[in-house]
């Protein structure tokens, strides 16, 4: 049993990952941190979770590095950047969560985060964990940079023909409908009940931070700077990410040859799933599920040439958070991919 | 007192027009009809009307036509084209929500609801309800063809700029997010609580009815033949359509140029409000209220040059249906144009 | 017109009385405190009241008595203990939404609220805001004690039969239900949205400081010391809240007998409607008005006698709040009862 | 591997019971039936099944029969009656999901059901699938019973203490609430999401089918008959329910000692916990969780002794319907108790 530990488990995705990995055949849950929560009992905090005996416990390095091998990061960015380096020191095993491993530029970090990223020579050695992109690169990897919840639903949408000549690579908006869990467990009045309810805004609108990450994943896969329109939604319900992606075409193709390139593409994969044509994918669908269903449609009305229209679902929490992590683990440790991760989606 | 009749009283857009007339200073309810419930109280089917005696009575149009003057038709398109035309002939005035008198093409209209148009020479009679485009032609309009919700949220919000020639007309795209109500009252599993919660999903991706609507009018603003992609989405709450329209520029121009287009456009409106700089529309806040909310963003990130990204907000069964119908009725009988409409949405 | 002002205006219930009193036909609000939003425009705050240009201002009693001659009180409680007392001795009326002026004893007050009451000499002055009951003291009064949201559901659905000599006055017992709203607009990680939303629970079971009160307006009006089971539960909607009231019968009795008590009791109010037989209240057909609806069942197959069942709902912000603050001053001031209450709710 | 079949897979507690079977380590399933899907892929179906390349296929029991050892069956009551008895002819073991053998009189049967029970020799070969009840009984049983969703809760809740002479039998109240699959997936008005959505409602109040079966199981229980006051509740939540139960105390007794009965009664059971002390359960955390979640409160202020409170959660679909029909196909079968059944729930 590889033995993992949780640095930040009383968030979302802290606690979505310890409910993967509590029944994880192949690996053993031996520590979760929370500095607010420390000394007591998970089983009394986290209702759902009484078959465990773990106490939360401190952020205190030197003595988790005794206790685990693999160490995922569900801490706050910033915080992440000094721990990642102190556990990669120490030779262990490290999955973050956090975006401080994710742009592969110090620069880049820096414009968008607004704080210098202090161990800039480790970016390199970070492997961005996006399973469908990176498998190899992950196999071998001592950090992973677990993807953003919005980059995995857009860059699986788009990676397929991201690469063709015949799309205008100058043209790609994301429109992105998040439920609410995306906004983290912290008390603040614009996540509360009935400020959510019965409501949708979009927000962080030219300026949310993943849009960086996605041009960097989008223009590393195709070799060419690509810039994109992202605008995220807030959408009253826990769980789940619908990504609706415009890109126009430069040429004529028929819908029939890109749903080939995209059933191509993702053949071989667990956890992505090309609808047939004309069926629509809801984040209903994928809940409490590691996969993400795509499905493509192709318009003609607008002017000058064909427009793509992309949906991609998500669980935000599972594929576009901890599912991912679990999954890289798979990969890392030369684990079934699957393991921990076959349970579908219950509806309703 | 103008007496008005609702025909087709028993939907979502009808009660609301119900609940909205039966205060309404200068109106008086004298029929509602529904076959289904034809013979009950209405007091006794929506419980939250108990200050009214009215029955539901049948869609008999020789009695009703000696009941009231002015008519609000919420029945389903089709059997509006006849519905209308009777009363027309007889003299009344009309208020139609269906889609029936919207296009102004027959050919159009067949092409995308699959009946003929049987009385097409009327098509030129109805007048467009749109308070904010067509004030002057409804003053003296018989039949008005009240907009529909997409077309409402997606017209006020691109209006301001479709005639400017720093905008690229073959660029534009609507995606629009809306609440359950807009699916009508009868039952069917689509919209079933448990399908619909927790859940988003986007449908009929390139073939929603309402894009020749949104076409027709942005075309007729500009003297250009506009073609759009409209793209509506469904998410689990009861009202509200938020529209997020994007519009690439074809010259640099500023954020606060454009923001005083908009403000100049609607300075007398009294039902439309443009957001300060950097502020988000939300559903919520015009939920209960015949509020359209707009806020405008420029992207510098896309590929050559920008794009305008506007945010419009409604509440679907007022502004998108019953609100503007009763503000049309307003305007025709020279009315105050808000009377009957002041009230500001709750929160939450 | 009145001069009103609100104190503590950035809650639920605030902005609730703000929206009630900014369209009320005999008052006029001449200011509005917050000392988190000091300084900002309402209408920025609070994007649906874009009709005025009042702003935020700071609790300064001196300068707000000169502006207003009654005055809302939507401070927590504790704080309004001392303000009532200034604004008394000022020769000002109040309405106090918090709790402080509604339990006649200052040591019951002290028992469930863990302080004492500084100012109990005035506790005879206030009088205790619920019209159905106490219409007469209320028209009188310079202090009223707003009533609580759940004691104004369970006193209305049992004031009409707590007097009878045919019910077990022993045996009550008040299951309620609650939207979140009643929680308040303060950040808390219970009432995040993804902490309510898709689940229910009951909370402070035997502990809620609405039990005294709701006692001791039942003994008042029965002139017996009755205690009762008041057990309160969260359920993920924005409003409303649906007591079902369980009392035991010591004598056989009709339905028709208890439903002609019903109607007698409510005969001339104008916001307590009883429902025909068999019909069943939903909070969804009083959200956004101020009604009280009420239903009544007759059970008999529990041993020993008859359990009539009650079912009470209101909207907790209007009926259950900001809505009786409103006819409490039409009350005091003479004005028509429905003033600036008007409203139906609309559905959905 | 067991081989299983699902007759009636279209509705809600048919796909659970279909995502449980699917990877279920000691079943197979053969055969799911829908008359209205028949022939239909069923992950073209339910986009979430996508691992399967199962059928629907129409009911006929000669070929069925041929294909699966244990049949589930999800079917409307009355057309139960007839297949259980049928493939209990045919030597096939049968857990039904109906109510058609849950109740042991063919008289209370058709009194609440309104239609006589044409088998009702076969009654007494049923087992009430209780299996904290009746686990020895279900071991070797032919006909399975799956109890009903609201009793589930209820008996639970109640069974511990029922037997002890110091609760009055004639007091117990059952105020339970529900979310909406409860009412299954078949369009109706009532259950439409805008009409579900932000409201709360009773339903069936003292006419409800599950009143018969809870005061059926509590009888036999305690040997003595029992009669209960059950209330029903729609709540807007996709699953859950919680039952507040009432039962006034004849005795003193003390809450540590009511405590250890319920610890010692459930010691062994896999999945019921007892909460700790003042710990409050919510539906939500027993969501997609084969959990019952109990906790315990002592009331003092009625009048005339004491009152017990005691909440009690399941999810409805899992503990409520499939994952307890899962747990009597383990105990039927010799599986671990636990098969198929391990996941927590997650959260949010």
């Amino acid at each position: 049993m590889l033995k993992v530990a949780i640095l930040g488990g009383s968030g979302y995705t802290g606690s979505e990952l310890l409910r993967l990995l509590l029944t994880h055949p192949n690996a053993e849950v031996t520590a979760v941190t929370s500095e607010r929560l420390s000394g007591l009992l998970i089983s009394d905090t986290f209702l759902h979770f009484r078959n465990t005996s773990l106490k939360f416990e401190s952020l205190d390095l030197k003595t988790l590095t005794k206790k685990a091998d693999l160490f995922f990061l569900c801490l706050p960015h910033k915080t992440s950047q000094e721990t990642v380096a102190f556990l990669y020191n120490a030779g262990k095993k490290v999955i973050d969560l956090s975006a401080d491993y994710r742009l592969k530029s110090a620069e880049v970090y820096k414009e968008w985060y607004k704080i210098p990223h202090l161990y800039s020579p480790l970016l390199k050695k970070a492997v961005y964990g996006l399973p469908e992109i990176y498998r190899k690169k992950i196999k071998n990897a001592s950090i992973i940079a677990n993807p953003g919840c919005y980059p995995t639903s857009a860059i699986l949408g788009i990676a397929p023909i991201i690469g063709e000549n015949f799309i205008n690579t100058n043209s790609i908006i994301v429109d992105s409908k998040s439920g609410t869990s995306g906004a983290g467990r912290s008390p603040a009045q614009p996540f509360m009940f009935c400020e959510v309810n019965e409501s949708v805004k979009a927000y962080a609108v030219t300026a949310h931070r993943h849009t960086p990450e996605i041009e960097q994943e989008l223009s590393s896969i195709s070799k060419k700077r690509i810039n994109i329109i992202f605008t995220p939604h807030l959408i009253p319900m826990d769980r789940g990410i619908l990504s609706t992606i415009y890109v126009r075409l430069k040429k004529k193709i028929s819908l029939s040859d890109i749903h080939k390139l995209y059933h191509v593409f993702y053949r071989n994969e667990p956890f992505v799933r090309v609808l047939k044509n004309g069926m629509y994918p809801s984040t209903k669908v994928v809940k409490g599920s590691n996969y993400c269903d795509i499905s493509v449609f192709l318009d003609k009305r607008s002017g000058k040439g064909q427009t793509l229209i992309i949906l991609s679902v998500i669980d935000n929490l599972l594929k576009g958070a901890s599912g991912t992590a679990v999954h890289n683990m798979n990969i890392m440790h030369g684990f079934d991919e699957t393991a921990g991760l076959v349970s579908s989606s219950a509806s309703p």
